[in-house]
């Protein structure tokens, strides 16, 4: 495996989905589990280590609220950690995002935008980050970034055709 | 001791002393330390057993940030835990706050309010909470009640020679 | 009786029902009263008085908007005071986490997370209260916080059949 | 007296001092008295029951934070209730808008901007509504009016010279 | 007419109309005109003063977004003047509160809360200021009082039934 | 054509469709592409050089989150740039808005409200821009002005029907 | 003159002084006047019509608070009007802010960010929407960017020496 | 070089100094330069580029206000990019914050903290990612974060003596 995910509960799955079948797309072995920083936090502690002699080089952990799990991840490892706050209705994931952004000097994580659009970018920078050992994944990107803007192009015809 | 006190750095004693010495009038024995969540996550899951064996009670965890303390303190006890957030110019709290208020269901934080008051309320909420059982806890605190409420008639009086 | 439950209005019952139920599973007497800090000043003050004396050791308050009960109900008593806040359409909450948590120096209120999982944290948080004097509710609390790590281990297991 | 005014502490004589020599100006009889929603909640209560039985006609409350002490002199009277949130360094004074702005149905306060300009529009408020009453009042409210508006033209004028 | 009524468009109606039957209940006679401080201003001016002639005491005025519309209408009148801030999805009506509520000193607005019970406080708030001159519209605001502290004991009678 | 308009994805059409079919009305030839700032950022470029060669005067850019579509319009261009911020669940918006309005000082951003009434105001005041060369647009855009008057008038018409 | 500028109190002039210099450079006729939406509105209307006539084409109104002064102006013309939010301690201006920018839909304000840049690029708007009818104006503005590219350039000079 | 440094304006350097000064520290090579999104945006691309053939394996984007540096470069790179939103007075970095981490799918950035810890994070962040090929600067990481550990152990000790 190459990227351990982390999700703070079962229902935050729908959150990181698309992110992961992009994995999957981009061949890259990765392990998804589910755990609490606060409801099983020793079980959060076991999983790093054992995602790391697993050969984890990045982590990526989604949680909502008060947001402590990518926090944690990072302060047991020194791989990079990559946070995805999960909004919820009510404060619609601001409590998320700076419980994972505003973290203290010395202990980093990557914050990424709130819900799904974070999730995917987080799987995007942990390609990224692999990419600079891994020339063919470093290819992958770049024609995924191609594929993206011949997306918006296409997007644009479809709507000259409405005006 | 009864009561442990964690603070997530030096610089925050400033924001706990007055209710420090609160607990001190109040003549009831605590522990204070430094320890950050993400930069000394080990020695913080050691004072909390060390904590509990000597006597604590209540925990009282100040942070700024995304003030992960008091989420981690809870997460390895079941003693009531008490949130202090810890406010800086830019966001002035409001980070701290959600981060330390807006905790998933299962592992619960008294989070008070931001700053110096908010540290002096936590001591107050520990000293209720140890009254439960401590009557002459409880009658110290009436008493603390009823000399605010003539403070509360004293500054009014003083205010009355102004106008 | 042992602790004393306050919701704002008749429509706050769906934010504590799960938490009310908690309470009961854990076997802990409670009494539970529909009553405002602003529409029913009198009927606050006289309850808070009535459950103080039928035992309740710990009061929670739920409420919405600029939610002042957890604070009326702290003035008038010195047993720890537990905060709900109530969040609605709008500002999804922010209000009453403000008016709850930003108490001033000298009456405490013990602040949860806005909304259902808030509620389930104040009982939780009561329970751990009362858990001081009464070394089998501490039993049952620890049992709790196992199970819970449990259904987080076979949440995470759920979603590896989906990956 | 015709204006009864409540600062929740000594602190914040200094918001309201020149809205109360404004009063003064104004020649309307007032009352002015430290008092908290939450310190001094018999003190509070008492002091609403004297200032109606001295004829206040209006009330004003001031306070910080979770500001209470409006709501709580409303919940008391069906004279009508201005509140002046008071700001401080960290949130800004967002709390104590929200705190006294967000008002359950029921229940109104008439709330103000945030801090001195908030108070002396309580004032300049309390004199509209005694106004309807007093056409002296209505008379010298419109000469103030117009001097405001003098004051703007003399305001531009001096900025005219630096340009 | 007693109580003068804008919103700033049509579809504010739905906002202010079980306030609006609340004035009726009261027997207080009013007006209710649709106009906007930016699409029509010359028609909110000419309205300010038509209901000014007609007797109007008391404004109400309704509005989202930039409120802006009690400010002008306060601007044009020293009658005292409530602002109602209406709330829509995205920022939830803190654009509205915050321009009803942070007028400059000078020209004040009695901000309510935002939405349905913001516009039945105002309509409160206004029987509240005519009722200093009107004995009997005192005494039926006691009585609303009183029904209002009656409806939250006979909710919390329907509560209990669920336990 | 004289108004070139950028939306940063095909979602976002739905949000300045009423715009652009207000800017048929008027007669003023436009063109509209799909674009984003980060997806696409040199057919960005490529769109503003092309579009100036064509004639744009006034450009429009509508995009959510983090948008800097106007922004990076606005540093390529010296023609004047109208910013739209699209709001989203969650934030509501307020991203949007503070990522196109806080512009840093040298390169302007006209930033408009949040959503479709922003887009349709993007619409006027590129419309009122250039109304200063051209008299007739000037005269229609009265025209538009007193028909909003004039439908305010009879919105308010059918509100007396319900009362 | 061309440009129309209003600032909503004396104490604004600082905020638009560098912006106004810059205007001077720029060699743009202005005038700038204090008016308050509030406390002068004959004034300000009497203002607009007057600087109408005197050819403004553009208006800036800088303003803080609930700051309405952009939107009247825009009210009672067809020109374009550019709005720039004042800050203040305490809120820091995000009251000014969405008060200018969360205009209704029909009456349009191009929303500059908050404060002293924020004058800065209104003036720039402003001299953008002048150069479409002014070419050498175009070149000037051209120029103005290259000059502050460059400054760009050797500030990051600078910074080289400190490494 | 392996870091390549963006910074806003020449006044964000005291932002990153101390960040700077680390990864002297930790002996990698790095540029910084000075460029803007808005203001230098040739300059910006052309930095990019050459940064990326010099060898810039991950790039660090500190910005204030509307924050777009960092988007620009990771929509420019598939480098890992870094954002450190820089904060000023008023809003207190909640726009650089949002507009540095609310990323649309698609071009990730990392966001940091705002300010200074910020950018010692984003330093920290760098070196972990470039740890992942280097093991010597993993050991350095390691011993990093043991003295970091020992640090706070220390502080604990130095206010034992104040208590």
């Amino acid at each position: 495996m190459k990227v351990g995910i982390f999700i703070g509960s079962g229902s935050d799955f729908e959150v990181v989905e698309e992110a992961v079948r992009l994995l999957e797309e981009f061949g890259v072995p990765f392990r998804l589990e589910v755990t609490s920083a606060h409801r099983s936090p020793q079980r959060t502690e076991a999983l790093i280590r054992e995602f790391e002699e697993k050969g984890a080089e990045v982590f990526i952990a989604a949680a909502g609220k008060a947001a402590h799990l990518a926090g944690v991840v990072s302060a047991h490892t020194i791989r990079p950690v990559i946070g995805v706050p999960v909004g919820e209705a009510g404060l619609g994931g601001l409590d998320a995002l700076l419980s994972t952004s505003q973290m203290p000097g010395g202990i980093p994580v990557a914050c990424m935008g709130i819900g799904k659009s974070g999730a995917v970018n987080a799987v995007l920078l942990a390609l990224q980050i692999l990419a600079l050992k891994d020339p063919s994944l470093a290819e992958k990107m770049r024609e995924y970034r191609k594929r993206m803007a011949e997306e918006v192009e296409s997007a644009s015809k479809k709507i000259q055709d409405k005006l």
